[in-house]
């Protein structure tokens, strides 16, 4: 049998990432390129592309589309994105009649823990907390071995908790939301703050980028902390201590077996996880009458959306030609690597 | 055939209250007694006489207990109850091997979610998030039809999620607690003060009670704020907004269809759930791209916990014995009415 392969894309405000995924999670080839933010149309053309090269060298049978963004629960329509200009876009029927394959859309960050649970840190476990920490916070949750994505496809949007009464205000209209807390952004701003103010944490955040206190990022924060900069590493393990009594509250009302924490800031180890697990610990309720859930860190990295968002799409895809009239042989429910995630609704 | 009756328990910190209940939800026999809350032997005496005076009359198959505390993800053991004795309590077996009865255990406010999910207020619902609202906060999760319950048994205790960094003090020993800012202590604490200080409400409190200011509870406030009492009315208003802003935090992680609130708090109806609703409204992320959650008042009273705790028990004793090699028929999952809460692990 000839091995079953999926497109997965990754689509986020920057960039968008493309591969050809095998079951095993196995990226076989790569393509990428800059996200066209102000044109929905010109997303849809450079998706097109690539699929086209990447079918060229590969036999393909479905396209998995992980989208920074809102997707509704059906897993058609990007209802919403922040950062690219979808408005209730139709991309998976979009995709679907330029390519001829099946197609699945769904949020990056559900893609993401989709991967992590499949392939990665929490492979032998039922269920999964993914908390992906970039410029601000996403998530991810599944449940029983199938995603969970809520009522309207709109689950996981963990970053828009509020943790403070009053606090910062966040590009969502609100105040005080966790990813103003305990994401990149923080990092971010105290980097640029210190770089502009001239400290000696600033000056060295500014050699590393040459100058501009704007083009210094969490990156070099977190570089500066790995060199052992005392300063940097309280900023990381501020971060940390918000992360863990968010992941508290978290486990308050989901009781995970595993937090798994993803995104670029993720990079940092355990100058964030130490303290985000001492957080969580100091903080959980019931604390000592309960199993607490693990802290650890994704294993797949930045490519963990598209490979997530091609394996839900390749076992989507198979799950329907089994379901299918046509379909020769019904298949029965297997072990793990045969699950496919249903969509609950 | 004869009616499948079971035997639902609900044991809080002050009562046990128990009842026979139909396959319809119906209660159609009830016993309480007070909770013996210092002996965990005596409340397991309370539950075998309950049961053998239940029984005379009526052909149970099941008992259910959902019990004030943290429950085991395998419904067996009570781990730790804040105002009962148990600890580590194995009170499944210890009921079971008294009574000659299935039996199963489970969290009150679980018990509770499950019986507004099948007779109540999210009937034609696939999810249900609940939230409980008495002296603390608690809640309940059914996803696609089954409760859930967490790695461990302890997921919904929603009450315990911090909304305010370095807040308030709260019994569980953290600071900050969502239930000290939006269930009935606040306003306990509220009555409570403005009873001792002589204030115009607190007076009018005060006569409500016969001149005991720590008699006064959340339920004379809302009664003051029933009978027009502006003061009262903004009590409840500011219990609502921190209700609010709570659940569109839960939404940003769960996105429910509907949540439903309970409890005794809950009374207060539309002075509590208009604003809510607004500070939901106002703060849910993501609002004006998605459809909202409806937040709606419970259906079934005090008596949800012993309902819902008596139906878990008949259908999981039902699919047990459906399940079992003597079972002469296999039933095929059936509709609503048929399911059965499976336990996820």
């Amino acid at each position: 049998m000839p091995e079953r392969l999926a497109l997965g894309f990754d689509i986020g405000g920057t960039k968008i990432a493309a591969g050809v995924v095998d079951e095993d999670g196995r990226v076989l080839a790569r393509r990428g390129t800059e996200t066209p933010s102000t044109d929905p149309m010109a997303v849809l053309d450079a998706i097109s592309t690539i699929t086209e090269e990447l079918r060229s060298d590969h036999h393909v049978r479905a396209i998995g589309i992980g989208a920074a963004g809102f997707v509704d629960a059906t897993g058609s329509t990007v209802l919403f994105s922040p950062h690219l200009a979808w408005r209730n876009e139709p991309l998976r029927d979009a995709v679907a009649r330029r390519t001829r394959l099946p197609v699945l859309v769904d949020n990056d960050a559900n893609a993401s823990g989709w991967a992590e649970w499949r392939f990665g840190a929490a492979q032998n476990e039922p269920d999964l907390v993914l908390i992906t920490l970039g410029t601000g916070i996403g998530g991810a949750v599944v449940i029983d071995g199938q995603p969970y994505r809520g009522r309207y496809g709109l689950a996981g949007e963990f970053g828009h908790m509020q943790v403070v009464p009053d606090g910062l205000p966040c590009e969502c209209g609100n105040r005080g939301c966790w990813e103003q807390y305990a994401s990149g952004r923080v990092l971010t701003r105290r980097g640029r703050e210190a770089a502009a103010s001239g400290t000696e944490l600033g000056r060295r955040l500014l050699d590393a980028v040459g100058g501009d206190p704007e083009a210094v990022t969490g990156r070099q924060v977190t570089a500066a902390a790995e060199g052992g900069d005392e300063e940097a590493v309280a900023w990381l393990a501020d971060v940390g201590d918000w992360l863990g009594v968010g992941i508290a509250g978290l486990a308050a009302a989901l009781d995970p077996g595993v937090v798994v924490i993803g995104g670029g800031v993720s990079d940092a180890g355990e100058l964030l996880l130490g303290p985000a697990r001492e957080a969580f610990s100091r903080t959980l309720t019931g604390r000592g009458y309960r199993t607490e859930a693990r802290i650890v860190r994704a294993h797949l990295g930045p490519e963990a959306g598209l490979v997530g968002a091609a394996d839900m799409a390749r076992l989507t895809a198979r799950r329907r030609r089994q379901a299918s009239p046509g379909a020769r042989v019904r298949v029965r429910a297997a072990g793990r690597s045969g699950r496919s995630p249903r969509r609950r609704r």
